[in-house]
């Protein structure tokens, strides 16, 4: 069994052309029964996954805020270069390069030649509102995205030694005087739908390939 | 091998009277030579060792920043009761109570009466610093104390169904104006000493006890 009973983390696997596709989700909280977001339940499922089935490479595809400012809009897909935390500050010499954790994506410069999509900086933080705090750490970082998993995927990538890249798709736009929350539920179905399409080309576009050749 | 190669945690293991015991440390960033402080390390270790080990209970022993306010004072040795975490805030129906992930600690009466611990609620953050959004969520719980790992550690244990008690020693206090780092720094060693001894004498307690006894 891939994950320990009890868990709620779900497994779907497959063969798709020439690849052998896992797709993870961390499930829902059992007692709540709202989705496992943030980064320790990235964090874990990414840990428990790549150990059991020692991907070649993890795509971490989900949606994610957008500032108008750097150019992001509703319904934009993204393939990120950088990650970073927007919400570990701990000020002492070397701990604030760990808490921030910036991270860069695997390099796929020809992939990202073969598919319509933007590229930005992804900044993750364990809440779905932005504290003036979280806000100097996004824009310390330049980013383009806000999330709330991907800097843990990248973490434990990194530890493991694995590549990752990250796919995000604008659901709202954190910067615009919009309420965030609103806008996010109108256009979750939407955005989730052109999210899966891109990632459906990227993993058309990867099949077939070497690591290098991505 | 308990943990993936390459992986920087630490564990010693030995038989300590009629007990098998198991001390697991993050250990430290291999880049930037720092203890992998926060929640995502602490949650990784807790699920990597408990699956592996499967623990009859899990002791997360630490120290912590107390609230004056609340009684702590540095050098305490606390027994927590509650954990809950202070830098997710997911403003949606019941993602605000997943985010917050309070939960109680293993019940131990019989095991308190026997040592000399203070008790208290402890606040998990992946800041070392505090803003007024994390404090508001420290108080919303009446929390004494403040570190950051426990709840990460609650959180796995709970999922895992492991038992866990937590042990954290006073190092400073967060709410007196003296500058947190500063008396950190200070105390740390003596502290450290002090929950060390406090650890030893409750597992020379928990010894030879089933759980339905501590």
């Amino acid at each position: 069994m891939l994950f320990p009973e009890g868990v709620p983390w779900v497994r779907y696997h497959g063969i798709y052309k020439d690849l052998e596709v896992n797709v993870i989700w961390p499930g829902q909280d059992p007692l709540l029964g709202v989705n496992n977001v943030g980064t320790i339940s990235a964090a874990l499922v990414t840990y428990a996954s790549v150990t059991e089935l020692k991907p070649d490479l993890i795509i971490n595809a989900g949606t994610a805020g957008g500032f108008g400012s750097k150019g992001a809009c509703v319904g934009d897909v993204f393939l990120v270069s950088h990650i970073a935390f927007n919400h570990r500050r701990i000020p002492l010499p070397s701990f604030d390069v760990y808490g921030i954790g910036l991270r860069q994506a695997f390099s796929t410069p020809l992939l990202l030649k073969e598919v319509n999509l933007k590229v930005g900086k992804l900044s993750t933080g364990d809440s779905f509102d932005m504290s003036p705090e979280d806000e100097a750490l996004v824009r310390a970082i330049d980013a383009t995205l806000i999330d709330m998993e991907g800097a843990a995927v990248a973490y434990v990538a990194d530890l493991l030694k694995v590549p990752a890249i990250f796919v995000k798709a604008v659901t709202n736009i954190v910067d615009a005087g919009n309420p965030s929350l609103e806008e996010f539920h109108a256009n979750l179905a939407d955005v989730s739908a052109t999210l899966n399409q891109a990632v459906g080309r990227l993993v058309d576009k990867i099949n077939g390939k070497r690591m290098s050749e991505l």
